[in-house]
């Protein structure tokens, strides 16, 4: 003897609909908004899967993982929602591309609001294991006029692929920032960017592994480019060649990031200097949306 | 200069795809299934609300503190999947009712597999404090013939509104199972259930004050109920007449769970006792379904 499968279904959406009503008296409209749309997807998704109760303990078991993982250094929910697409999403939907303007990508968790200011064409390796690369380009608007004094804010990994605060011995590289010229031109000197697989020992890993999907995002350099009346520019340039370009665990790729690393081995940089086991050259400009193109 | 809308929506949608087809290879189809179905839900609430990048960094903050309160004797995350009644869902999907077997509700984070067992008519109370109730009732199949030797397992907290892993005294009371007897009668002391708090000192209690909610949940005792070839039949039940029936912070209460109190001073127990403060009786038949059913 069964129950009615009709009776079922309404006793399922009678308790969505319980739900959403306890959220009716949020006070702050855009909360209740929020809380009422995320109450019908998460609901939609338990229904639309028949979610199993074993399910759901191994969902509260995952995120309780996740969360005793994380600390100072480490931020498994970030990784968790870089590897869901979410992160990226976020980034599609605040920051549409303006045409002409260098489009935006995810900001990542490595950051570190404390690098050290560098002169124009200084280095921002400072110490980081790899090949030196040479980058420049020129900051200028979607009218092709220069920004002088924008100020450029760059990260990497090393060449083992890992971040300065990934180390445990509190030291600085791999990061800086400096101001454009006169006429909207910078160069730095950092090391050429390294493949790398996000932290993958943790709950975000073993589901990677069980949906035989890769941890390892493509060779990149991240930019964080501000200047006042333009609308500030999170982004990367990622290395043509790169056999990740296509599987960026984090989905962050976009084509016209996509730049080609010169090896030089004979000839001088720009700045007259000869590093010893040859360079690397990087250009790319900066195109910068104005707040009114949002 | 504004973007196109058209291409800046084809663009999200590029993202989402992007990220369903990164799960095409996983092995288990169900897992695939689910990560499909999470990846479509959680990308059309991004895309419904036009999730900020604000909000994005507030549900990660949020969740970071979920993880970081969770522990042996807290259980936030389930907390959250309480009070956005994505666990009685759960619940209403796995455990549909049958006509004439009581119905299920949420298990909770407070059970405990190592409580004692005490005979037909014992006292689960075990110092818990409270006013003393006398449960009763028959376990019996749908079609009426009373089931001998179940096993039931009773837990509730005490009249401050505790259960005993509450306390940090290690103490155990307020818990026990029992067996039925040969007409599958059941009878047992315990104290009168009282309305208590979901713990709301945590970002749970945070977004239930932001939302205007309360953290209440009306009066109950926990049931889980089995016994061979039946349906395990995990439950509550509630005290009419409690306040927060119709506010239950996380969406347990069914009409047909909720049973009355009856108060005594003056006539003394079924069992010949006389509580010297006065007692309490509840009656409750507790009507397994078959496994057949599901």
């Amino acid at each position: 003897m069964t129950g009615d499968p009709a009776t079922a279904v309404n006793k399922e959406q009678a308790v969505t609909e319980e739900v959403l009503a306890s959220f009716d008296a949020t006070p702050d409209p855009r909360l209740r908004e929020v809380m009422h749309s995320l109450v019908r997807h998460l609901h939609a998704f338990a229904r639309d899967v028949r979610l199993t109760e074993h399910e759901w303990e191994s969902a509260i078991e995952f995120l309780t993982r996740a969360g005793h993982i994380t600390d100072s250094r480490r931020q498994e929910f970030i990784l968790l929602s870089d590897v869901l697409g979410l992160s990226m999403l976020t980034v599609a939907i605040n920051e549409p591309a303006e045409p002409g303007a260098t489009e935006s990508t995810v900001f990542g968790p490595f950051f570190v609001d404390s690098a050290p200011e560098i002169p124009l064409g200084g280095d921002i390796a400072r110490g980081a294991k790899g090949l030196p690369c040479y980058v420049s380009g020129q900051v200028r608007t979607t009218g092709g006029e220069p920004i002088e004094g924008a100020r450029i804010e760059v990260w990497e990994a090393d060449s083992d692929g890992f971040y300065d605060v990934q180390y445990t011995d509190d030291r600085s590289a791999g990061r800086g920032w400096l101001r454009s010229g006169a006429n909207g031109e910078y160069r730095f000197w950092s090391v050429l960017p390294a493949p790398y697989p996000i932290p993958h020992d943790g709950p975000v890993g073993d589901l990677l592994t069980a949906t035989a999907r890769g941890p390892m995002r493509p060779a990149h350099l991240h930019y964080m480019v501000t200047a006042p009346d333009f609308r500030p520019l999170i982004t990367h340039i990622f290395v043509a060649g790169d056999p990740y370009l296509d599987c960026d665990a984090v989905f962050g790729v976009k084509e016209n990031l996509v730049v080609e690393a010169v090896h030089h081995a004979d000839t001088p940089a720009p700045d007259g200097t000869h590093p010893q086991d040859g360079w690397t050259s990087i250009t790319f400009d900066l195109v910068l949306a104005t707040h009114d193109g949002r």
